[in-house]
């Protein structure tokens, strides 16, 4: 595979960062992941206009405009020759001195790598199992608007998910409050409305939940976000998870109990599907 | 500088480590600094046991035995001659696949760098002004029981607070509650009992917290270990921070308001050298 590392296409086995670089010794830094379908990153602006809120605020420069990110994303599926894959865009702070300041440390790191998607069986397309995480995300958190390179939380989640059987994990906030789940948000039918969580409360702002809430708009279906506690979520029917690399992907058992399907995610799923493939025409 | 990167010294600026490293990718490790004087980093044992109970907590294998890791310490700080300085310990997973899952990365990375102590001038021995940071720590929050390399939080509390021309953050978790700053430990002097914050709620058992409490002990002082809001540090005397870095820090300011002083601070900083010196001889 080859990667893009701070301006250069080189193998992935010789792309390597400094020691001292803040990413590798803080998680200072953003990331963003989406598919790529028909050699286009599906909705690369909204990821990048994520990317660069999270960048303004965490002070970092990005160090190529969005337009010549596009075209290094373009000429890294075309290396590659992967045009149905998974992109990872990373910024870091770069290297810098010991310690938490940011003081010098004025050299960002930008990388992008390209992974195959995840083998699917066309006749079992992926269904999750979710358990409830022990680890708690702070409500309100301001690091939970965009993709922080600090995902210990999430990598431990994931963890004791997998450790319980299951696939995934659903983090709730420190009100005890259903927040996301590792590495995607939560959508729920209640009374044919779908429903999913409220930003700005451990939630991110997710690229894929936001097509969801378009395409019910489009196809008339009302949806309410509202706040939650995760024992409302046991009698849910059409649960589901929204995650850029994987889309859409129903839920079919929360902790341990099986979750009733809903035909109302199907229509979501294949409306997402649809818009992909569009987009990437 | 020569740095130890997984088996090998060498020069820093050829110290890199693959693009794939989790630490890298996602803050999926932990480190340890620690004050190294006389040539052997100060109470090693304790940074190395709190290392080992995060690295259970994570499921990272260390590569080393704390013995070869002292041994391979007290190489580091020889080879760039340099008895009087900070030592920092980084583990993290290692290489791994896309994504939150753990599975498959069983390669962790162990590295150690060297720093040079941040020059001192004896008639003006640090002194901190601090500031209350907007971020929370969660209540509870496990991954502040060992120092992850997750540590976003902190960097952006060191920055605000840098940003309104102090020193350091202090950070309150998610129930209002005083933690611990972005990087050490709370103590204060209250009706002449040296108090600090139990461990628990979001705050890093320092190492050199439980030294300075080893120093009460020692010299008669009565500790009380409690939880409090910030309003009720305003009136408080004898206001310091602990940090294996640089020891015992006073502070001289909280949010704006100077900071009575107290001799008790002065004699554990005292006691607190002394140990250092006993220890490194």
């Amino acid at each position: 595979m080859i990667v893009f590392l701070n301006g250069n296409f080189l193998p992935e086995a010789e792309a390597f960062v400094p020691l001292n670089d803040r990413g590798f010794l803080l998680g200072d830094g953003l990331f963003e992941t989406m598919r790529v379908a028909g050699g286009k990153p599906f909705r690369l602006a909204q990821h990048l206009e994520r990317l660069s809120r999270g960048a303004d605020f965490l002070k970092i420069r990005i160090p190529f405009t969005p337009k010549e990110i596009q075209k290094l994303a373009a000429q890294l599926i075309e290396k590659n020759q992967l045009p149905d894959s998974i992109l990872r865009i990373m910024l870091t702070r770069g290297a810098g001195e010991r310690g938490y300041s940011i003081k010098g440390a004025d050299k960002p790191t930008l990388a992008m790598t390209l992974h195959s998607l995840p083998p699917v069986n066309p006749d079992e397309p992926p269904q999750w199992s979710l358990v409830t995480s022990s680890f708690r995300i702070p409500a309100g958190d301001v690091l939970a608007t965009f993709k922080s390179a600090s995902k210990l939380l999430n990598v431990l989640a994931r963890a004791e998910a997998e450790d319980r059987g299951a696939d995934e994990a659903l983090l709730l906030n420190t009100n005890g409050e259903v927040a996301e789940t590792a590495g995607g948000n939560v959508f729920w039918v209640y009374n044919d409305k779908i429903c999913t969580v409220p930003t700005g409360r451990g939630v991110l702002p997710g690229i894929t939940r936001a097509v969801v809430l378009e395409i019910c708009q489009a196809l008339g279906f009302e949806t309410n976000k509202r706040v939650i506690k995760p024992e409302h979520l046991r009698n849910a029917a059409g649960f589901f998870v929204t995650q850029s690399a994987l889309g859409i992907v129903p839920v079919v058992s929360f902790d341990g109990e099986p979750v009733a399907p809903s035909p109302l995610v199907d229509q979501i799923a294949g409306a997402y599907n649809k818009i992909v493939l569009r987009e990437s025409a």
